[in-house]
This record gives structure tokens, C-alpha cells and sequence, in this order.
């Protein structure tokens, strides 16, 4: 049997799936990859769980997703979760564990996105955008069927888009940018902001659930929502309007076939992605409203290290690394 | 001899370029267009002008240009310069002036973008982003050495990404576009705010240039600059600044080799191109920064027609029209 691995590296589980030759997931492990402890940790808890895995085969081709800016020799140029893997060659070691397979890199969204396209909620789309919502927020771009890496290998950083000149101080030091709107600290912050404001009658859902110690992030706000909360609701579609203005540029920008929006604050479901679609078709130009429907992701968790084996299994085809293939002219 | 012809219908004028099989023009045109008089009327001035540019040769194949947004059917789906166009089929009837050509319409900045790709300030990137500031702010996006289209065609409305949320009005309706930022109004309404703001001793050459009449626009400040005068400076540093933060969305987005920046609003050059390239460095992600030059176009007022005679020529072997042209997987 010949497999494919994925290995998703993030900052806190590390998650490997096995695919076969039409891609589908034959087995899957996750460990606590405590991103913190460094490269060296994190290879030593690695090396017998995909062993373990593969259960005495030899993987094809292996394809390794970290939360963090790869660059175009497989390097981690920048990773706000994984600050002890910047820098590092990971691809040498994993290499050396199965001389015949090819290993690459590649950003987690960058896979996820590729993952969706090849075989989640972007099947059959040419050009496919996606957003991930979590700890920080992430993007990935598929144009033309490829994924596009851009110049150095650092496209796709969507949530580093501008969307308020002097707006919300970002994770990354400037303003202004989709990840001070939409990350979960974000939100939470906006729940708590909500909170402070609300009058003595409103939000008492999420005022007993913040004073019982549950912190207001994106699945606790759906929660309240879901049960008639008016406040948490708020909080979401004040979220989601922020997602539709990110929408709009990419829309205007590139006028994708699909928007997905994945990660861990996508949770929120249609409290978060109805006020997005509305915001969306609000600010839309004429000509692109209705043309670019914003879609949750379909893959889950597992998107990335799905993608992941699928980079790697077509950079056996693609030595350039599924970038753009069109010779210059 | 072989030509290829292009053709740029713009609000005002209509300029024609023929080019021979090395993409070198070998003979220009212009003439009044009076977008306001609509296509009867236009095409009734361009035969003419087209047959006498071409002197009893036949075209091999045609590339007209439009100041609107094109759909995937050749036709214009949005023109605020040209609406009388909106709708109407160009291609049908210049294709029976030469029946053996392969006619083509496409947006007009897209065909300038292909236009500084094939032959000006673009050549040899394979990722390639333009904006365009003039009377509207329009955008053309070559990714992996192709025009990118988008979904219906409507793609790189780079003039409509929004910068903030709540800002200026944009002439599409909607609010903080690129393009009420930029647009030679946005500029001119900009000076005479800080006209207005200014102190007494303020902008003397700058006051007395409107006093005699003359409009402040880009032009007009970037001659002010040059002799000196401080306020001429601030306004467009200021709209420098807005360009800046422009391409960094675009940057971080899909981080191209080159940024090129084109149109009537750019003949104000180092004075608006330098304030935009200190504010890209100073919002641009570490890892980003100093990655994507920022640059100004090099085919001028010719770009568009020029663009457009190569991509009616490429849309030769190419009948899906330069759009990408990866399978899809």
C-alpha cells in the first residue's frame, strides 16, 4: 500500500493523518506537541508516533503544516506560536527518517486551503480564498488551481490586511489589521467591551457565564446565542461584519469563487457567517454582489495535515512546489 | 507584414496602438471618444481612425480596452465614464470590420497591467499587481504570468478594497475605498482641506495657484512640490501614505515581486511614490518588508492599448482568454 503523510505542527497538538492514493484519510494520531519545548522535543515525540502510524511502511511522500510564515526553502521565517522553530531545518530530519520520500513544508492555511480545494468545501474552484479564525488569523490562496505562494513564499498573511488605518493594535505590532478584529482574543475582548457596556437587564446569559469563570470566546458566545442570548449574538454579528469587510477586499482584490471560513472561531457558525453575508452584500460592488458566496470550511481540524499530504504528494510531480507553473513570457 | 491592433476607449479619448509580431508598436492614434455620446456614435468615429491606422492591412487579431469592469462574455458590466456602453456588445461589430481577427475586450487596467508585463515595468515577474489613479482608481492583478480574472471576470477592483471601515465615501456608494483616497478628486478635495487648515503663511504658492484658477490636482501639487512649496508636499505625502497603506493589503495578501503603480495621479512621482514606500515599510509585516518594491509604470498613457493588442494576440492560442490554465485537480 502506498501512503501519503501530514503532519500539522501547531502550537499546541501536533495532528498526522495517513492518505492513500486518492487521498482519503486510512489512519490519524494526534500528540501534545508543546510547541514551547522546541524543535529537538518536538521531533524526539514525533518520530515514534508517526512510526507507530505508518506501522512499518514507508510513506511516498510527506508534507509537514506549521503554524507559521514558511519561506521558499521550507524555513520558518516567522511563527508568533513556535517562536523556538523559526529558522530551524525540519525538513533534514524528517527527510532522514525515509531516504526515499520527498518532505515538504508549507504554511497550516496554505494547507487547509489546499486541503478544502482538493477535497472539502472548494472542491472545483479555480480560485479559492480562505480565512482561519483562531489564535491568530490566518489565510490561504488557491488562484487558478495552484496554491499561490507569492514572491517569497509569504502570501495568503490575510489577516494582516488593513481593514481601519489607526484601528485595533494587532498581535504583529501595527494596527488596524483583520487579526485585531476577528482572532479569538479579539472577540473576546469584544464580549467583554459588550459586557461592560451592556445595561443591568441585558446579557445576563453571559454575565453569569463569565462570573462562573468561563472566558467569552467564540463557542461560548454561540452557545449563549443558540440559547437566546442577545448580547452574545451581538458580540458574534459585530464579528461577523468585520469578516464581511475583509470578504469585500478579497472579492474586489480577486473575486474568488469561494470564501472559507475555517479555524476555531468559525465554530460560531451562521451567528458569525449570516451578519458576515449580509455586511458582504452591503458593501459589495453592484457587479460582485452574489457572485462570491462566504462558506464555513469543511475539513475541520484535520484540513491541514490533509493538506499537508497533499503538497507533499504533488510535489513529487511539481518540484516547484505547486506555486504557479505559467513560464514567464 | 502582421499586426496586431489595440484598442483603449477611455472616457475622453480613444487612443489605437498596432503592433507587429515582436509586440513593438510600429503605429499610434488618438481621437475624441465622447464616452457621453455612446457606442453608435464612437464606433462610427473608430472605423475610420482603425482603417487608416492600418493602411489596407487586415489586423490579425484586436484587444479593446474599456474603462469598466468586463464580464466573461466580452461585455462592459459597469462603467461610470462610459454607461452608455453598459451592456452593449462591442466585439460583434468590430469583429465584422476584420471577419478573420480574434476580437477581445478586457477591462482597461487589466490590459495595462499585461501591458508593463509583457513590455514595461513588470517584465519577468510572475506576480504582478498595478493600481491605476486617475479619475477612478482601477487595478490589474498578472499572477503566475497570467491576467488573473476572477470568478465572472470582475477581478482586481484593487480601487475598491476598503481601508476604513467607516471612511470617505467612495463614488461606488460605499465607504473608505482605495479609490476615495486616491482618485484625483480624493486629491484635489485633500488640498483644499489643507488649504483650508492651513495658517496664513502657509501654502502661498499653492493659494495663489488656486486663486489664478487652476485646480490643485496631482499635476498641479507635484509642480508646487518642485518649487519648493511645503503644503504641495504634505498633500500629496499624505496621499502617498494611503497608497502605502494600499499595497500593503495587497502585499500581505498576495506578496507580488513588484508593485506598479500607473495612471494620471502617478505623474506626481517620487513626491507621492516615496511617502507611500516609507509607510509600506513601516506597516509591513517584518517578514514581508522590503520584499515588494513599489514602482511606477513605465508604458504611460499607451499601457492600455498596448496591453490590449497582446492579450487580443495571446487570446489567439489561448481561447479561454489568459485567464489561469492549471487543470483543475
Amino acid at each position: 500500500m502506498i501512503f501519503d503523510l501530514g503532519i500539522d505542527l501547531g502550537g499546541t497538538n501536533t495532528k498526522l493523518v495517513l492518505t492513500d492514493p486518492r487521498g482519503s484519510v486510512v489512519r490519524r494520531a494526534m500528540f501534545r506537541s508543546e510547541g514551547a519545548a522546541g524543535p529537538a522535543a518536538w521531533l524526539g515525540a514525533l518520530e515514534p508516533e508517526a512510526f507507530r502510524l505508518l506501522d512499518g511502511a514507508a510513506p511516498r511522500s510527506v508534507g509537514l503544516s506549521v503554524a507559521g510564515l514558511v519561506d521558499q526553502r521550507g524555513r520558518i521565517a516567522q511563527a508568533p506560536n513556535l517562536v523556538r522553530f523559526v529558522g530551524v531545518d525540519l525538513q533534514g530530519p524528517v527527510s532522514a527518517w525515509w531516504p526515499g520520500a520527498r518532505v515538504r513544508v508549507e504554511n497550516d492555511v496554505n494547507c487547509a486551503v489546499v486541503g478544502e480545494h482538493r477535497a472539502g468545501a472548494g472542491r472545483g474552484c479555480r480560485d479559492l480564498c480562505m480565512l482561519s479564525l483562531g489564535t491568530g488569523v490566518g489565510g490561504g490562496l488557491v488562484l487558478g488551481g495552484r496554491l499561490h505562494r507569492g514572491a517569497t513564499g509569504l502570501a495568503g498573511e490575510l489577516g494582516h490586511m488593513v481593514l481601519e488605518s489607526e484601528g485595533h493594535l494587532c498581535t504583529c505590532g501595527r494596527r488596524g489589521h483583520v487579526e485585531a478584529y476577528l482572532s479569538t482574543q479579539a472577540i473576546v475582548a469584544r464580549a467583554r467591551r459588550f459586557l461592560a457596556e451592556a445595561l443591568p437587564g441585558e446579557g445576563i446569559w453571559l454575565r453569569e457565564a463569565v462570573a462562573s469563570g468561563r472566558t467569552p470566546e467564540p463557542q461560548v458566545l454561540s452557545e449563549g446565542a443558540d440559547r437566546g442570548c442577545e448580547l452574545c449574538r451581538s458580540v458574534l454579528a459585530e464579528s461577523g461584519r468585520w469578516l464581511g469587510i475583509a470578504c469585500v477586499n478579497l472579492a474586489h482584490a480577486l473575486q474568488p469563487e469561494r470564501i472559507l471560513v475555517g479555524g476555531g472561531v468559525a465554530g460560531a457558525g451562521h451567528w458569525l457567517l449570516d451578519p458576515a453575508r449580509e455586511e458582504f452584500e452591503h458593501r459589495a460592488m453592484d457587479a460582485i454582489r452574489g457572485t462570491v458566496p462566504i462558506v464555513g470550511a469543511a475539513l475541520g481540524q484535520d484540513g491541514a495535515a490533509i493538506g499537508a499530504a497533499m503538497l507533499g504528494r504533488e510535489a513529487l510531480d511539481d518540484p516547484a512546489g505547486g506555486t504557479h507553473q505559467s513560464p514567464r513570457e
